[in-house]
Parts: C-alpha cells; sequence; structure tokens
C-alpha cells in the first residue's frame, strides 16, 4: 500500500478562471489553516461544468509532481446537491474531488490505490462548518486540503474506504472491423489541437498506423515541426494519448471540430496484411 | 482599534490580465525588496477601467484571508493624473489603491477601520522614486506594499488620516412601492451569473421573494442544482448578494444581460398580505 | 564579468496558458528537483508561435527582477526540431530559451554578458532524460531550471559559449527622409495599446514629435489621462518604447491595426528648423 507524507504542496484545478477572486479565496483560507502551505495552479479554465476535461489533465499531470502533494479538482456543477465528495490516493499523492466523472481518466488510465467518501460530518474538526449551498471550493476543499497538506489529518480517516468511482468521465474505445481503434476527442487544449482517449499503447500496437478525422487521413508524426507549416498530422501527445494537430495553426478552428469528434487509428494496407481474419 | 500585524502575504487584484508581464514584474519588483514575501493572485481579468467590479470581489474576499495580509488594487485608469492613493485599514488588513471608487463596495458592504491618504513624498525611504507616468503598480504600488508586508512600514505613517473616500463606486439600491428592493448587476463572472448589488439580509427579510429581471419573474433557490437544466433561478450567492444564474447554462448570455442590468426582489402576493399599508 | 548567485526564485514566460495544466506541470517537475523553488508566472498567454513578443516583454521586464533570478521562456514551435537552446546571461541573471528570436529584443535592447549554447548531453546529471518530442518545457527546460536556481548548476558548464543569437526577432526601425523615424507594431497589450519598436531615447531627441499611424497624426502625451476619453494618443510607455493609446478605450480595436502597423515618430515643422541638412 502507497504511504502518504504531506509535503505542504497543494495543487488547484478548477473551472473558476482567473478572472474573479475564487481561486484567491481557497488559497486564503487554506493559508489561514496553514500558512506555510504553497499552491500550484493546475488550470482553472477547464471549460466550465466539464469534469472530464478537469480529469484527463489532473491524471497526465500527476505523475510529474513529487509524493506528498494534494491536489484539489474543483469542476463541479451539482454543488450544493447530494453528491459524493471523494479523497484519493494514487502515487503517493492524494486528490480531493467531487464523485462525478472527473476522477474517471486517473482510474482508467493510471491506477488508483485507495478511495475515501469523505463523511461531511467529521471535517468539523479542522474547520469545515458553515458551509454555504454554493461555494465548496472554499467551503469544505479548502479547510479539508489544509488539514492534509499540513499533516493535521490522515486523508484516510475522513470517511469510509470505498471500492468504486464515477466511471462515466472518460468515454471508451472500440476496435474497428479493420483492426483500427475508433475514440472520441476528449479534449481540445489553447493550440487547437484536438486531444483523444486513444491511448499512445494502442497506437503503436497498430501496423503503421494513419489517423482519421473529420474525412482526413492523417499521418502519424513525431512532432509539429515534422509537419509543413499549416499541414494537419497526427501525433502521440505528451500525456501519452493520439492527438491531431495543425502544424504552426489550429487544428480545431481548421477541421471546425471539437469536443466528442469521431477519431480512429487504422492500421495501413501492408499492415493490415499481418491482420489474423 | 484593530491592530495590523504583517504576515508576508501580499494579493493582487488588477486589470492587467496575465498575457502580459505587469503582475509578474510588480512581483519582481517586490521580490527585490523583501525576498520572503508570498504572492496570491486574487484577479487580473477584471474588466479594464472597472474599479467598481474589483471592489466588489475584494470586499467579498476579505474576511477570507488571515489578519496581516496586505492586498493591493490596481485598476487605476487615471494612472499618471493627479488622484489620491489610499491605504485602507479593515479586518486587520491593509488595502492599497487608487482612491476612484474601487474601495466602495468594501466601506459599504463591510467595514473601515481607517483610511490614509498616502503622501507619495514619504515613500521615497521605502524605495518609491523615479515614478513612470503609466505604471505605478510596479512603480508606487509595489515598492510599497513590499514595505508594509515585510513590517518595514506602518501604514500609518504613509499620510495623513481622513474620514471619507470615492464611494461612488457602489450604486445603491432603492424601495419598490410594492414593498421589493431595486437594484442593478454590479458584475457578471465567468459562468455569466448576474451579480446584483441588492444585500442577502435585505431579501430574506421579504416574504417568499421572487426575482424580477428582463422581464422574468424567477423563483429563489438555494442552489444552482436546485432547477432543471437551462432554467434561470434566483439565489443568495457566496458573497451574500442576490444572483440570477441558469442551471448548467450562462444567464447572462441567454438574457441577454449586461452589468448595469435592472434586477428586482419582489414579495410574492402572500408575503404582500402582512405589508402595513 | 556578471557574477550570478542563484537566489531560488525562477519566472515563466510561455504561449501554454493556464487553461491546461502545462505550465503546473513544469512547476510540479521543479519541485520534485528542488522543494524550496518559487515560481512567478511571467506571461503565459504570449501569442501562440510569436517568440518576438515574449522576448519583449521579458528584456522588459529583466531590471526588475532581483540578482540571481533564473528566467525561463518556452514559445517554442520548433520543439522536437533541431534548434539550440540557449542560456544567456544578463543583469547577474540567467535565461533559457530557443535560440528562435526570442532573445533578440534582450539582445538589442539590453545588453547579454554570456551566451552559451547548451549540450543537451551534459544535462543527463541535472535529471533531462526520456526527452518527449513535443513536451520539452516539462522534460528539458524544468529540470535544467531547477538545477541552477537550485544553485546545483553552473549555467557555465552546460554547454559551449557561443558569441551569437538570433536576432530576427526584433526588427529594426529607420530613419525617414524628413528625421523621423520609422518602426512596427511589435506587440499588442490586453488594453489595446499599439506597442513598436521604436525607443523612448530617438523620440525624446526629435523636435516636439508627432506620431503617425493608420493615417492619422497624433500628438505625444504624457499618459493616458491626458487625452480625452476617446482621443488617440501616442506615449512612452513603462517598457521606454513609443506606444499608441486610446483614452479609456483600445487603439487597436478603433484603428483596426495589429503587430506589424506601420508606425513613424516624426519631427513637426518647427522641430525641423533645427535640423541639418
Amino acid at each position: 500500500m502507497a504511504a502518504f507524507r504531506a509535503n505542504g504542496i497543494v495543487t488547484l484545478t478548477t473551472d473558476f478562471g482567473l478572472r474573479e477572486p475564487f481561486v484567491g479565496i481557497m488559497k486564503g483560507v487554506m493559508l489561514g489553516h496553514a500558512s506555510q502551505l504553497r499552491f500550484i495552479d493546475m488550470a482553472h479554465d477547464v471549460s466550465a461544468f466539464q469534469p472530464v476535461e478537469a480529469g484527463f489533465w489532473l491524471a497526465g499531470a500527476l505523475r510529474y509532481f513529487p509524493s506528498g502533494t494534494v491536489h484539489v479538482a474543483v469542476v463541479d456543477p451539482g454543488v450544493g446537491t447530494p453528491r459524493a465528495l471523494l479523497a484519493v490516493l494514487a502515487n503517493e499523492q492524494v486528490l480531493l474531488a467531487p464523485d462525478n466523472g472527473l476522477l474517471a481518466a486517473l482510474a482508467i488510465r493510471r491506477k488508483i490505490d485507495r478511495i475515501i467518501r469523505i463523511d461531511l460530518a467529521r471535517l468539523v474538526q479542522f474547520g469545515v462548518s458553515d458551509v454555504s449551498a454554493t461555494f465548496h471550493g472554499r467551503d469544505v476543499f479548502a479547510p479539508l486540503a489544509a488539514a492534509i497538506a499540513s499533516g493535521r489529518c490522515d486523508p484516510m480517516d475522513l470517511g469510509e474506504e470505498v471500492q468504486s468511482l464515477d466511471l462515466s468521465g472518460w468515454p471508451a474505445t472500440s476496435t474497428r472491423a479493420d483492426g483500427g481503434i475508433a475514440g472520441v476527442v476528449v479534449a481540445v487544449d489553447r493550440f487547437g489541437n484536438l486531444i483523444s482517449n486513444i491511448e499512445a499503447t494502442a497506437v503503436v500496437a497498430l501496423a503503421t498506423p494513419t489517423v482519421h478525422i473529420g474525412g482526413l487521413r492523417l499521418p502519424l508524426r513525431r512532432t509539429y515541426g515534422d509537419a509543413a507549416a499549416g499541414e494537419y498530422l497526427g501525433l502521440i501527445n505528451s500525456f501519452e494519448v493520439l492527438e491531431v494537430a495543425r502544424s504552426r495553426g489550429n487544428a480545431a478552428a481548421g477541421l471546425n471540430l471539437a469536443v466528442g469528434a469521431p477519431i480512429s487509428a487504422v492500421p495501413t494496407v501492408p499492415g493490415a496484411q499481418f491482420r489474423r481474419s
């Protein structure tokens, strides 16, 4: 079983943006509880009401943080209604998030060691009281994260361990008749890159794969600069999934595609000769 | 009289955005004066030239920060022209801002303990010199905040105490003939929620209030998820004012309303029976 | 020769935005290598693929940071293709950036003390290994910056010293027949101010200069508030170059101008009488 020893670092992933002081207020609350904490802003402009996208980024980021880090993820359209809050142990780090699909990418793509369903009644001792109906980032997550990140609270003591969480947030891929993999675009980054749910390992197992998207058949390249400016290409991105990009351009705008668009990795004819059938 | 003991934390509220290094430069200047300071970004994308909005967020955020925090607010279309700079003591914290309405929401909605009109001539000893005409955030506010936040400077020594500040930044509400309260939208957040100047305490004093905005009559709910997706609702938000939202949607876009739009909280007929008249 | 003693502060300038966790991941990697580092976000929304703009902001910001600061600049459309990475010493600070024009403004407008062409083979000892083709900010710049900023690595040891870098990033100005200076807009800030490559020193040397842009002839003012609301004006901005602004408005939108637009500072007729010719 993985150990957790708090290192005083808290990352924040929200859909709050930085136009208003929602994130700043969460930090203020945490500093009030534990003045030495340090904060890393992971992402605050994930699409509002899209826990899936937030979860994808967080799952990809986890391995790059030191053991003992606490990650708070608040993309929570159900705030104030009955929905579980989870504390999850993975990579010797703790993630706090609502159980709304946000943790699905982590559970499916990586590995979760433990899942605790948080019992709000146990949190009073850590400063969680006077909870508003609309801002649990401030009233629940912040004091909770401060208690865990400062070592005052063992996340295992926050509630009952459970064996499952909401996996609806990460769509499944399927195998095509031609042996390829069919998936969907799960996120579009600020460069307009179309990021899919098709794993790198599945793509590289195909015989010289091409990428099908929006009626186009694109080559699989190593990096953006391997295509001429303006050309579309497929590549395995730094989060280890298949992505479609436009060299020095914006693929999403150029192809008029968005989250949910179908995308496939397909073996080419020479490779197809090696298929059993 | 409230005491102030610097805790080394400086928050920043500006209309500078994060696309250019204006905020980073302010932090660089502060670190040059006091290397151990810690910074919290409160909001940097408040509408350009809208001190009122910045002041609303800051007034709402103050209570969530520890005593001894210094808040710097630079939304300052009058930079370089004669306008007073203020240091204000509230909640055992210090706020630095131009006297252009930015502090009105704090003065009216919360409580200010002291107002000091800053005398620039006294600031030379704290590194304020060579002041540009266009970037006082860097040349005045940053060295000043560093001096206060590191405990090198008592804000009471920065100038004369005055008894008033520019209150034009926070519009007044009025009482309607039907006993309701008429106000306006003072901010629209990134979710499209329409935030008013009508205080929670005034709304809950009404008999089963409904919310009138843009020709609609909306129920008052507890939280966003208490309405079906797409429905409009009124609620008391986490800053304790009346807000109009659209469940899992954008009220400002859906209703085509913006800052300045009229909004009212109105008692319903059963409640009206209890009115005197 | 300027000395460099690391102070533990790392600034980040990227075109990654804050919508995805690219910047957060870089910080996570750095904290994994050196847990006490402190980070300042300089700018993360510089125009994608525009190293020039990033370099302009960075050159302007440098003097406001303490000696010993490490600045990481990743605006790198050529990531994964052969292009040099540079470590540059200036102002007793270190800058890490690709050699793609990003450092041109610094080299031309300010002063660079030393240029080291980084030898990736020497970086293994500092944790640079398993380098992806698409995210060198995470895989190269972050561990490298952590090593330098924590004092574990002398930047002079990272590769061979070279005498030049890519200067294409900063356009040259020219002298007009009338004695004025012709330049171009090199950046547009979030307020819509049109920022040129014409140096303040060159402008003030002209006899009562006027500013020519988009068919208009504008007066040179001291600050934004010196013009009536809605009026266009020229001024020397806080980065010490000529800028065209619109008082309480957006000059770029109002004049329909963008990066690349011609702009000139021109002596007026009375001043012209003093010209030699």
